[in-house]
C-alpha cells in the first residue's frame, strides 16, 4: 500500500491561505505570495501544460511531489469557491480548467453529492460525502501501489493528521507573514500528533521541510 | 554598527515556549522540548562550561550564534520567572546560574529599575525602563562596532520585529507541535514586516532557517 502524503506552501507565520478567501480570491489576500517560488519554475509550468521556466533547487522537489502518485483527495475549499457561487452551479469543474494538472483520479470531501466529473487528460473529480476515511479508502483502490496526494485546504489536511491517517507531509515554508487566515496547525487537539523530520532543503525564496508522521 | 540579531527555537506550529509557563517550567509545558536539539551538541556544552557533547550540522550554527556578539536585549520574561517568585527577589540574577554564559553586557526590557547586577565571566544584566530603542541604543554603545544578540522571549522580539529594529532572524524550527503557548508572530500588525529568506540548514532533528529583516 502507498503512503497518504501532502505537501502545501505556508506563510511563517503558518498560514496557508490569507485572510477573506472569496471566489475571486481563493487564496485569501496576499495568500497569492504563497506560490511565488513554483510558478516561474519549469517543473510547475510543465505540470500545467506550459514551456520554459526556471530551474532551481525546488526543481526537484515539485517533481518529486507528482512523482508515483496514483489518486488524490482533496478537501470541498480546494476544489470550488468558498461562500458560494462556482460550487453550487452544477457546471463548476474546479480551478484548474479542461485539462487539469492532477491526470488521476481525485476524490473530493464534501457535504455535496454529486456525480463524477471526468475531465481531459486523466483527471476525474468524485465527490465523497461519506467522510475522510471513505474519501481515503476509494483513493487507495484507484492509486494501487502507488501513493495518495493530499491537497488542501488546511481544514481536510488537519482531519487528516488528527485521524492518524497522513504519513508524510512536505512544507514549503515562504519568508512572508499573512498575520491572519487559514492556519495549518489548528484543531489538532492535545498534541498526539507527533512529527519526525525527514529533510530540510534550500531553495530560492522558500525552504522545503519534509515531515513523516509518527503512529 | 554592528547588526541586531535574534535566534529562537521554534515548534512547527509556531510556538516558543508552551502554555502555563511559570516559575518551575519556565518554557511552558512541552515547550523543553523546543532545545531537544541543542543540548545534546558540544558547542552548546562548551558555552555552558560543560565538555564533551555531539557534533552534527547543527554545531557550526550554534557557533555563529556566539560569534561577533558584543552586547545582548533580552525580554524580562526570559530573566526572571513569569508571575512573581524570582523576579520580586532582588537575589535573583536570573535562570544561568554565577557564570552566565553570555560573557557580555545583557540590557533587560522591563518596567522595573534595578541596579546593574555583575555575574562572574564577563556578564553584567542591565536594567532598562525606557522602553525597546533605548535598550537598543546602550546595547549598541557597549557592543562597538560588533553585533547585538535579542533574546526571547516571544513579546521582546515581536517589539523588536514590528519597530523595524531587527536585522537578522534566525529560527530553529523544530518537529513538535505545542498547540498552544507563547506565538513568536503575532502582534506584529498590517504586515508591514519583510522578510528575505538567507539559508536553510538541514541538521538532526531541527531545520535552520534565518531570514534578513527588510526595511
Amino acid at each position: 500500500m502507498g503512503k497518504l502524503r501532502s505537501n502545501i506552501s505556508i506563510s511563517l507565520d503558518g498560514f496557508v491561505a490569507g485572510p477573506n478567501q472569496s471566489a475571486e480570491n481563493p487564496l485569501g489576500e496576499g495568500g497569492e505570495r504563497l506560490h511565488d517560488w513554483v510558478v516561474p519554475l519549469g517543473a510547475w509550468r510543465r505540470a500545467h501544460g506550459m514551456e520554459g521556466g526556471e530551474v532551481n533547487a525546488s526543481a526537484r522537489i515539485v517533481e518529486e511531489a507528482l512523482e508515483n502518485i496514483g489518486a488524490g483527495v482533496m478537501g470541498r475549499n480546494m476544489f470550488g469557491p468558498v461562500g458560494g457561487g462556482g460550487w453550487g452551479d452544477e457546471h463548476w469543474t474546479g480551478w484548474w480548467g479542461d485539462d487539469p494538472p492532477f491526470r488521476y483520479p481525485v476524490f473530493i470531501v464534501t457535504h455535496h453529492p454529486r456525480d463524477p466529473v471526468q475531465m481531459q487528460g486523466g483527471t476525474t473529480f468524485h465527490f465523497v460525502t461519506d467522510g475522510i476515511e471513505v474519501a481515503l479508502d476509494r483513493a487507495r483502490k484507484a492509486a494501487g501501489d502507488k501513493d495518495v496526494m493530499l491537497g488542501g485546504g488546511a481544514q481536510v489536511i488537519q482531519q487528516y493528521l488528527a485521524a492518524g491517517l497522513l504519513d508524510e507531509l512536505e512544507l514549503h515554508v515562504v519568508p512572508v507573514l499573512l498575520g491572519d487566515g487559514a492556519r495549518l496547525f489548528d484543531n489538532l487537539g492535545d498534541g498526539h500528533v507527533r512529527l519526525e523530520q525527514l529533510r530540510a532543503v534550500e531553495a530560492p525564496g522558500v525552504a522545503h521541510l519534509t515531515y513523516r508522521v509518527l503512529r
